[in-house]
């Protein structure tokens, strides 16, 4: 089936650093990364100045670069939020984005994963969400659609976000981490899969990619918890703009993907001293979940802009009043998209 | 997480004899199916004497034994549908079942797959529809719910029916086989899945197990094609099965899983040929799918019985004017319902 072509012209790699050395990082990625522009953005609460090797195209945003572009909403790009200024200043058609405590995982026949390749061929077949295909990815050299699947949904739609996988340390919350301290994922599972329509899924940011030009300003940098810390199991940004982009996604007949490629993270932080934080964030999906599932969108809502705009203005009224939280997300929300028009170039 | 137990007192293994030399497939099953209580049926049309080889307990069902339970009803149960008569006169919490063109399959590691035992633990173990998990089951050694699934959706639900996999020959329909007839399928991929609440999928009866008491009814043979023949790519009558079971697990809060065990599927049988015939399963499926994607059951409806019944009833209205093989399907479906609560021991 498709054969598929890597233009490095169409692809940015957005770095979101939120240590100050990226020596180790960038070297061990070096063999990946060294073909493709790099846009790292360095978390605003980080002091230290930025370590970065040679042998890289690479943009750099700081601070003072972020409020020179977007003036008083800097504040939204504070700790893992900092990755959503690289997806504005991005003009690339693809961005690939990877959690700066990850490097390359290999796979059970033992070569190095090249994840920029395959979430690019992830957008760049069709996704199936509308009938669930038991051999995973049709399109996948020696696959193909199953006895029984329609004929007219064989096409396909086109795919907007590629959701990536890791090994060693999963992406596991606080309390399921501190309970588990010693579990790690050797799993490597050969698949990639369409998130079917209408399923929910916690989309994590630590090894994602999407189609900016599709679907950019779904990805929101908008649930900050109050006590949100520098540990991914402290954070739900990702999870919150993960799930408007799969109703996005949905409403416009765009398709979402998982699986394939791995990383490997590697071990920081301690899970036990995160819980002695509230455990805000895994409370707040009590109410996230229904409320995304039962989201629907106006038939004039045609771009992901106008979706995020409707979706600002239903959680203001609908969880708005649970916590104050999520008002403040809505109004990140209508901000990002008025930044986004201004600053983007969508 | 969950120990399964595996009680050789609650599972039949139910299989369905296209063919009569049963030897050599039995043989190669031995290691693993001669603990359990075997069910074999007789394809009515098949005239040669079954040859079964020792060391098995099993009951075998010819055309007789199946006209002296049933009566005309006999009708029900030719070709690839023979075996759902074993689901009828089995007594057993779960079923298992693999075409009769199968052997054990190897995992990567070279070690014998025992499909009886993965069926099980799929069973045994919950079920998550209601949210999409990317490190696939969480109640897998090793593997857990991802950050951001809602706690309160962890506990699952039942797992009602178990979809299993093929590897060399995989379940394509006949225009696909005859267009790559040497594909083989050698991905071996390492994961159970739930296939989300709402979503369809074709479900093949190649290698499926289920929970015979939850959901037994559900699987009617229903649907036959004029030109059906016996091979897979010429038949639906699992398909549409496993569409019925798929809404009705929906409509009762249980779970399909999808993806391991594997078994692997032995080559017979000329693509080529098939095509000759008309390709009626493959255009049904584009009337079917829709169909299934809007049922919807009533409060009313709380036993798989029930909403079979209701669902015979919105065929009939709906796509009974499409083609009059709906309509024998509906009238198939009402028959099985008497039939099980007669013969069933429901």
């Amino acid at each position: 089936m498709a054969q598929v072509t890597i233009n490095e012209n169409e692809v940015d790699i957005v770095i979101g650093a939120l240590h100050s050395d990226l020596k180790s990082f960038l070297n061990e990625w070096k063999p990946i990364f060294s073909r493709f522009h790099l846009i790292i953005v360095k978390d605003p609460d980080l002091k230290e100045e930025l370590q970065i090797p040679g042998g890289f195209s690479a943009d750099v945003y700081t601070k003072s670069d972020i409020e020179r572009v977007v003036g008083s909403s800097a504040v939204l790009f504070s700790g893992y939020s900092c990755r959503y200024f690289g997806f504005l200043v991005s003009r690339k058609k693809y961005v690939v984005c990877v959690d700066d405590d990850c490097v390359p995982a290999k796979d059970t026949a033992g070569n190095m994963v090249d994840p920029v390749a395959q979430h690019i061929v992830n957008l760049k077949t069709p996704a199936t969400p509308f009938f669930f295909n038991t051999l995973y990815d049709p399109f996948r050299k020696g696959a193909d659609f199953v006895r029984g699947y329609p004929f007219s949904l064989r096409t396909g739609v086109d795919c907007a976000l590629s959701c990536g996988l890791w090994l060693n340390l999963a992406d596991l919350d606080a309390p399921t981490q501190a309970l588990k301290p010693k579990e790690r994922n050797t799993r490597y599972v050969d698949a990639v899969l369409t998130v079917p329509v209408r399923s929910m899924l916690p989309v994590s940011g630590i090894n994602i990619a999407f189609n900016r030009e599709a679907i950019g300003p779904a990805l929101v940098p908008a649930l900050k918890l109050a006590g949100e810390g520098k540990f991914r199991w402290e954070t739900v940004e990702d999870i919150w703009s993960g799930m408007c982009v799969k109703v996005i996604c949905d409403h416009l007949a765009l398709g979402v993907k998982s699986g394939l490629p791995y990383v490997w993270r590697t071990e920081r932080g301690n899970a036990i001293e995160s819980l002695k934080k509230e455990w805000e964030g895994v409370k707040l999906m009590e109410e996230v979940v229904p409320f995304f599932q039962s989201v629907r969108f106006s038939q004039s809502a045609t771009t992901a802009e106008a979706c995020v705009l409707e979706m600002a203005k239903t959680v203001k009224e609908k969880l708005g009043k649970v916590d104050p939280m999520f008002s403040r997300a809505a109004e990140a929300m209508e901000e990002w998209v008025k930044l986004w028009k201004s600053v983007g170039s969508s």
